[in-house]
């Protein structure tokens, strides 16, 4: 099953696509959609669901993981990222992929097991998972490939919860 | 000149078509796209995605005015409602409408002349500017006609707005 992840955003939308073969992982293709902070709003978000037609067409995923927003501060931020996310979700809709939603907190417990997992060690098991030569760069990227991690890990993660 | 307006959100998006010929404006249709809490919220966007390019392609307008989104507390609403206002900024930008933004500010100002004009106000001068027998329901509505009437008054604003 091929399962793509999605760092939700309006400057930088982090995206991945694994494969999942019983219990292991392998990345098919992961990186980012980029707008410029100076184009207006509304060809920065068709420019995301362009993109995200396309990339949904050539890799064939057959579900999506998305992060859930969490803002405290900058409200401003938090509208204009949420437009951007809601343009993405739509995209996934009108291909016909089932979506998926987690929490940061849930891709810390899904992926290390431990609610207060730092950036690092994120990382650090999404490069061991999938057997990848580095950490992919910038952090959305690796922020994508976690979210897909998570989902491939979630029958693991409900026991875990449940068992909490 | 055909105006759309759009006052944006999830549950309730206010839409309005309005013809301007030279200083009088009539008002074409407006009504609401209404979407359920209990839908998943992939399945409401693309319910408003859907109904925006039906309506689009229904009235021919030539541009979109929709009110900028304005939040000071929930952030988790602000959230939500951004995700839609994406989503329909998306699709009139598919449909290829230059698209213009106006703060409740502006449309107080641009239709009573004066930014603390309450609801009441606003929707006194829609009914008269489009010799209405009474005040469209729900408020999103008579807001969606507020916003067109105030982008199709926008050279007076500007100058009014210089003037100050």
């Amino acid at each position: 099953m091929i399962i793509m992840g999605l760092d939700p955003g309006l400057a930088i939308v982090g995206y991945s696509f694994i494969e999942k073969k019983g219990n292991s992982y392998k990345a098919i293709e992961y990186g980012a959609i980029t707008t410029e902070a100076k184009m207006p709003t509304s060809l920065r978000l068709e420019h995301i669901h362009r993109e995200m037609l396309s990339l949904i067409d050539a890799f064939q995923p057959e579900e999506l993981a998305i992060e859930e927003l969490f803002f405290n501060k900058n409200v401003k931020t938090a509208i204009a990222v949420a437009q951007a996310r809601g343009v993405e979700i739509l995209s996934a809709q009108l291909k016909g992929l089932p979506i998926y939603e987690y929490t940061p907190l849930q891709v810390k417990q899904g992926l290390v097991g431990y609610g207060r997992a730092d950036k690092k060690q994120i990382q650090h098991m999404v490069k061991i998972l999938l057997n990848l030569p580095k950490v992919p760069k910038p952090d959305d990227v690796a922020d994508a490939l976690a979210i897909a991690l998570t989902h491939g890990h979630t029958g693991r993660f409900k026991d875990q919860y449940l068992m909490e």
